[in-house]
């Protein structure tokens, strides 16, 4: 058996040993487990913020990857913990939203609510199931020990709502900006299939935070340094960008604000 | 023989290369040892938080872990290198009090000074002992050679006065603050069975920083989004805590900085 | 065959998914290699900052270890894609100087841009090279495939203006800084051979920022805490330091600032 990969994805920062505390756990029950960062700087208590971390980099994994999720608000609440399978991949962690990228795709997916204390630690806290429940129970899924056994499957788990574009008066579309990234692009929610079925392939401009923005290159380095443009970044969402600069200094932008497309119809 | 673990605890960050150079050095001496990050971010020189650090972290790892801790102001000085072997595992790192929860505990340990310069580097810099010295120890370590080949006995090793509260006048006791987490969770060193002696089990309140604080719960999901609680945390040290918000900057709270519990005597 | 080692340097941070998609790409293609990560922190877009951390950490890592840089602004446009054979290891990532120390130091290296797609993802995007090429690029070298297979040899490659100091008029030299690390240490481009060779060996001492710095000191343990010193650091650059403190603060100083040593001449 080649070793197994368990994914981290945590709002625990990397200052504090509970991300540490976790590999030691995962460790401690299966010495072969290859435990690969994702990051741990979710803003505590994102869960949308973790959603869309898990949904950018889960499939780059190898087949039989475990990814595990760990922002968790309602520790030690009624909140329940659960383990997914789908076609390829594991998922493992609170059931809040966080596995809604998902668990609203398309494919076969099994739930279940993780139930058998076997698979966790002796003692479990209240404040910390990412040691006592979610690393265990990873620990031994990468060992092989089906799903099924761990608990019993549920179908209500919860789902958020993830953010869709709308079309609106004609030439016109209303999208959100999902995320902010480290160089400050402001990644939305305009996929490129969808701009591509909405303008027709027609040109179009995007507007922002009361600014326009004309240029729409296919990578930074073809923008004017320092002037506002637009890409199809790296998960083929829309980007507005300043190349070697950063637009959400530019725009004083925040996540959720609205991001517009403006394109000529009937070409 | 399967692969070793070598834990790291340091105040070199992530931005300079510091810590990846000591990983280099490590694969070098020992291709198969496993290097697992607990932490690179305790403060600049800030050895209690070094201690503190490894102190939660270190019990969570397998047997014949081996932890390097680098917090080490006094890098070539006549500070020593020690090497300290517990009934479970091996500690690496200058003599300066870091490992003041290790040594301190119950349990037999031997601790060594590193003298023989066969483990180290050929060339040992003045400043720079993570790489020189605690790595090519640690590497050496997992590879199985004991530590008693090393170096000579040591039993005038340095210890930090570990903050420990005290009962002052009826139905009260005097703690601090021994970290602030990134959830701005304040962790005290009111341990729980230190609560349960103190208050025999009768219910007690919490007061820092001029505010009283009346709600201990379970889990920080009990408690009402953005007020002050008290919960007995993952180490099990009593914390105060804001849910979905930050204790830290509530109350303008310091590491350090007293902590009182008010009971019920004679209940 | 061992386990081979790739390393990461890049500008992406650990806040974002692009480091661990990486991860899962490397992965994807060689199940056995060891990711090593030594820095996500170099400042976006800085390519001298990652050439610098490269020039320090390389030598440090076994034999054969591939080195990943993914510092590239121009991602998308025509700077092309460069793997590097060395006498001892690999090098992968955009031809923009971030490999001007390897390529500038002595011994014998040959450089091939990546031509050949049968060593890159399917589908390559035009923003994220990181993922689509070097680290299938990294994960294939990894496992043995020669790089003289994967493109053209090229011998025009960018080379970044190493920054040398000068000796000035009897007695000086004029040099700058290189980088400011985590503890605040101004690491300058004198280097201890430069600096024996230029001074035969007579007591010098260091201005920056308009302060004279008298004290220098075989690592910072020996100078007054709070004070101005210089060393000699563990890349055998002159450091100006303060013990237990951080000169970048009290001498505001920037990388590229001007630093000068003053001299007996003819001791």
């Amino acid at each position: 058996m080649k070793p197994c990969i368990i994914t981290l994805i945590t709002d625990f920062g990397t200052a504090d040993t509970y991300a540490g505390v976790m590999k030691g756990v995962i460790l401690s029950i299966n010495a072969i487990a290859k435990v690969v960062d994702i990051t741990h700087e979710i803003a505590p208590q994102d869960v949308w913020g973790a959603c869309f971390a898990l949904h950018t980099a889960y499939p780059w994994f190898p087949k039989k990857t475990v990814h595990l999720v760990v922002v968790d608000p309602g520790v030690g609440s009624e909140r329940r913990p659960l383990v997914i399978e789908t076609e390829n991949y594991f998922f493992i962690g609170p059931d809040n939203g966080v596995f809604t990228a998902v668990l609203a795709g398309q494919g076969k997916k099994s739930v279940y609510k993780i139930t058998d204390s076997a698979f966790l630690l002796p003692e479990v806290s209240a404040t910390f199931h990412g040691r006592d429940v979610f690393a265990p129970v990873a620990a031994h899924l990468a060992k092989g020990i089906p799903p099924s056994r761990m608990g019993t499957a549920v179908t209500d788990y919860v789902l958020l709502d993830w953010p869709q574009p709308m079309a609106g008066k004609a030439g016109t579309a209303e999208g959100q900006i999902l995320h902010i990234d480290r160089f400050g692009n402001l990644i939305t929610n305009f996929s490129r299939p969808y701009v591509r079925a909405l303008t027709g392939g027609s040109d179009f401009y995007v507007r922002c935070a009361g600014k326009s923005i004309k240029q729409v290159v296919p990578s930074y380095a073809y923008a004017k340094p320092g002037h506002l443009c637009s890409v199809f970044g790296s998960s083929d969402f829309l980007e507005i960008a300043v190349a070697n600069g950063s637009a959400a200094r530019v725009l004083k932008a925040k996540r959720g604000q609205k991001v517009r497309i403006f394109y000529q119809k009937n070409k």
